[in-house]
């Protein structure tokens, strides 16, 4: 159950040290621990964010990666710390629903509430649990701590509410989940058999018809592709679709049969 | 012939986790995988900026080193997967023309076309090949696997035309291959002999004369420098050249005897 | 004394390969190196943000680290090359004063000048030390190079002025000395006694007074909070203070007793 492998994600970015300086406890805590950075490309504060990367990230870990997920916007206040296991992997991170969505893919089957300060840094600030907290705890875990001596069971967590799909006569209204580097736009419309004889709208507007790939659809013209997770993405081949429709996640989507 | 490191080139950029699961994909093939990041923040689609980046940097890694450099427009097409090999180390990516440039440094001495299946993940999408394809088939080299469980040879491949100088009297004309994060705009033209007696232009507009480094040209006024790579770099000392003067890569450049 | 660990910081930005390339010549000296990323968004040449970095992190990593710091814009002058030890930690970087702010922590306990040149890559050129000096020399620290190969002891070395504090009647005034990614404005205001009951004004205008944490401010208004290194930050809940107030480093701040 010793975890193998620690996968980092949090909206630290790349500005600061933040990510280095973890690393650096983590290290200090477990010298021989193995760190993979999933991404710290989250914006910020936007724990839903991280929760889509968790969720579509996670399968591709060998068994026994620790997923150590920090967007923390109430840090310093009484949000509690939540450690869980799946029957693959492990997770830790503030309860603020940022580990959720992992149950859309596996199971929790053990959860504890992290309160023992034992294994905190010595001086714990207001600000900066993932060096204080988050490090240690999962320095301590790679070590070989045992899940009992993190704390209590945990029966209860947040949970984000996932974005729902609705159907209004034959058509299918949902809406965009991610935009990633490329201005591709993630819906949360999975592939279903009907799906090539759909057309599909963003804000209102035609966007166009499934194709094979990115780089099947007519050039210069949008289209929707069967993304790298399932959903539905609208993109714009060799130019970013969310650029140039100024799409943002949130804006609502419809798959409207011909 | 094993490799004994991976070095990862992409356009994925920071802010999502598809450098990260490809990470996951190659740790849970090869766990002992010794991984680096050569660069991911190459420009979306620009194969020819990473066929420069791989080209510039090979000689820096260690004998062995495999390089997987994914940018990848035509992803989910025909286009075919290239694995390759110099004296010194090894290759992975789309034919697409981002391996051809690092034969202007090492010679491939043998190269296979990637077909066998059995290597790529159980379900190969049409989107992200770099976690379908490319890392599972990493993780496999990594882990031992012979090139010939890859696919046939290859005897032919992709190749992009470097771009070419001309002489025009006793003007030298190239054209800036790469701008970089320092705002430095890296020329097609190589140190020669002349090149102190050189006067640079670019866009037709004066630059300056060749500077001993980048603190040894005037104050406030561009120079050009004998940059990293052997080429002739267009810089401004402590700020962006190529912001200043709006250069792109693909703008030409002259030099003139004065 | 053999470093077991290389932490990088630089201005290299994630758009090029250079952090790859250096990373590439570290384990080519030392195949067993353990590398990790300190930072690498030092905005270009900010030789004080580095300062800044290296003096709020190195507290963190564990005994023997070797950080390599390469903000360098007089690369291929005559300025030296540093390497200095403290008590726990070792360092090398460019003469400049980048590693002047560690002694705010730990004290040197040795330096040298680094002028060994057989430590160096064959062709050292005068735009990409980092590439060329920094990195193999640091290969050779870590594969256990004793500090008498690097080179003379070094007595002085550069200092970079702190940003110092003030006090005009019961006012303290200071100055903004980083901005994060968040927007949080970290001034060079320390915690004392009466700064709960002192109110926060940043360029002339108010900020508020000191919140337990982020979360903790008012919806929509900003506040002061004890930041991660023990300095006071201006922030904003879940937004940006700098990015909203225009702030920046070196503007004015006050703390005035109500």
């Amino acid at each position: 159950m010793k975890p193998s492998l620690a996968a980092l994600l949090t909206d630290f970015g790349a500005r600061d040290p933040y990510v280095g300086v973890m690393k650096g406890v983590i290290l200090s805590k477990c010298p021989a621990a193995r760190i993979v950075d999933l991404c710290h490309g989250v914006p910020p504060q936007d724990v839903a964010a991280a929760a889509y990367d968790l969720m579509t990230s996670v399968s591709y870990f060998e068994p026994r990666t620790l997923f150590v997920a920090v967007v923390d916007p109430g840090v310093g206040t009484g949000r509690r710390v939540l450690w869980a296991r799946t029957k693959r992997h492990q997770f830790l991170g503030p309860d603020n629903g940022i580990l959720s969505w992992v149950e859309r893919v596996e199971k929790f089957v053990e959860a504890r509430e992290v309160t023992n300060s034992k294994l905190f840094l010595p001086a714990v600030g207001s600000t900066f649990q993932g060096r204080d907290v988050f490090a240690p705890v999962a320095g301590a875990l790679l070590q070989g701590a045992r899940p009992e001596r993190l704390g209590p069971p945990a029966r209860r967590w947040e949970r984000l509410a996932f974005p729902a799909i609705s159907r209004r006569g034959k058509k299918i209204l949902g809406e965009v989940i991610a935009v990633d580097r490329f201005g591709n736009a993630v819906t949360n419309l999975g592939f279903a058999e009907d799906v090539p004889r759909r057309v599909f709208y963003c804000r209102g507007k035609a966007v166009g018809r499934l194709a094979a790939a990115y780089a099947a659809a007519p050039a210069g013209r949008p289209a929707a592709v069967v993304g790298s997770s399932g959903f539905i993405e609208l993109a714009l081949r060799n130019a970013s679709f969310a650029g140039r429709r100024r799409v943002r996640v949130g804006d609502r989507v419809e798959a409207r049969l011909r």
